[in-house]
């Protein structure tokens, strides 16, 4: 079984990260992010202490804009944000303040800044394989499958969950791929057999330890997206230890979509300061 | 073997559709919708005359814009009708003229005028299950889903092609209705064994009678959006006399997407009438 390992190839993905930040701040222009963090909720606050650190590790410039839960302030702050020709990459973590969908704010975050995906015009381009920000999480999926050779042209992906960061723009991003694409979600009957047919699983359900090695065929190519906080530390959604015996290659949890995902919000940033 | 009557569909559709027209113009409102027709394509003048057909029954008060294939002439037409309060619905019929994309000119039109979901933002909404007009095939293919009585919940479809405008949106609003959505196209290997997979099968590649008997499970419902023009006449992707003996429901061509795909575009006329 191979392992894919995210923390190695963020760190590749942080060399080039580097050498644009380097190529931007000669030509004078200083990459920043703005994160905004609507609220005091400790997971959150926790997430983006590491963008923080990855972007300084790199030299993104990354300006925290921590609210207070009021509604009207996070409006306020993000369309300033959003009319700040210094501000590259803009990006509100979740979760919102309740009464707030998370299109209401995406729709203020111009699509050239949207470097998180949170625009509805962004998911719209990306299902018309237009030029656009896909969600980092769901962007890192398809980073992952490339960094470790997988073939995706022709193949089946099984995408278990269908949600709008993830489940979604992953599974548009693999057929723009020519991937054969199944999403499956928690309606979904006979969930083993269907996921069991795939040469390529993505796991983003939620559900610690949900996948287990019954469906995972031979071989397979198993992506874990989940990020679930139990006693015993950060779980996937997938039971690694047993999978581990009959997939074909498998993402850590933690290393392995995690820190792809938080370097690709940094390159999204060079790459919107070179617009 | 149940035949899923787009006409008749169509013309229950209609009668809904009179009743609103009927009450818009009670509020002196007369639910309008303009038809740009970019060239002289004849099979894109044939189906624009249907739309007018169509709509000169139910009351809705349609123009066409017939133009000369000039670019600048059609942009300029497109921000007019965009920005006139009389026009409720706005479409602009295919093929458009060299060096013009679809997103382009759909980008032009008003999410709340764009009765053919052009809009990149019209997809993303759909994505994100936000209220839009979706893409009027697409639409239809549930439309005829539902007014067959044919369960969606849970069930696994299977949707051959992933245009724009049929084979996306169409996966999209099966997912929205909770269906287990697998998306084949024309680098899928295995295309039949995946399609026998189905309860329901979504056929549009445009290619004439491409799935045969031997892609469909006994009892499966087939939806054909096929409409290939071929020396026999209007043939769809089903190679129809052949699956109709193990299908369990199939629609026509013609007379199955069709009709009902030029109703609902009326329909989202009364709709974007009354906002």
């Amino acid at each position: 079984m191979k392992l894919l390992d995210g923390r190695s190839m963020a760190a590749e993905i942080g060399r080039g990260v580097v050498d644009d930040v380097e190529r931007l701040r000669e030509a004078g222009r200083v990459p920043t992010l703005a994160v905004v963090l609507p609220g005091t909720d400790a997971a959150a606050r926790s997430y983006v202490g590491v963008i923080e650190r990855g972007a300084a590790k790199v030299g993104v410039h990354c300006v925290v804009h921590e609210l207070s839960g009021d509604t009207a302030e996070l409006v306020a702050t993000v369309d300033r944000l959003a009319a700040d020709d210094e501000v590259h990459g803009l990006m509100v973590q979740t979760p919102l303040p309740p009464g707030v969908s998370a299109t209401d704010i995406g729709t203020r975050i111009p699509p050239h800044k949207d470097v998180d995906g949170m625009n509805p015009l962004s998911l719209g381009r990306l299902a018309l394989g237009l030029p656009c920000f896909a969600p980092a999480t769901a962007a890192a999926v398809l980073e992952i499958l490339h960094r470790g050779d997988i073939k995706i042209a022709g193949i089946h992906a099984v995408v278990i969950g269908r949600s709008p960061v993830v489940g979604k723009p992953a599974s548009l991003l693999l057929l723009a791929e020519d991937a054969t694409v199944t999403i499956c979600h928690s309606r979904t009957t006979d969930l083993v057999s269907i996921v069991h047919e795939a040469d390529v699983v993505v796991a983003a359900v939620g559900r610690p330890k949900m996948i287990g090695k019954g469906f995972i065929r031979p071989g397979a190519v198993v992506i874990d997206v989940g990020t679930n906080v139990t006693e015993s530390g950060l779980v996937g959604d997938v039971d690694a230890d047993a999978v581990a015996s009959v997939a074909g290659a498998l993402t850590p949890v933690p290393g392995g979509v995690g820190p792809v995902t938080t370097m690709l919000l940094l390159r999204n940033t060079t790459s919107a300061a070179a617009l």
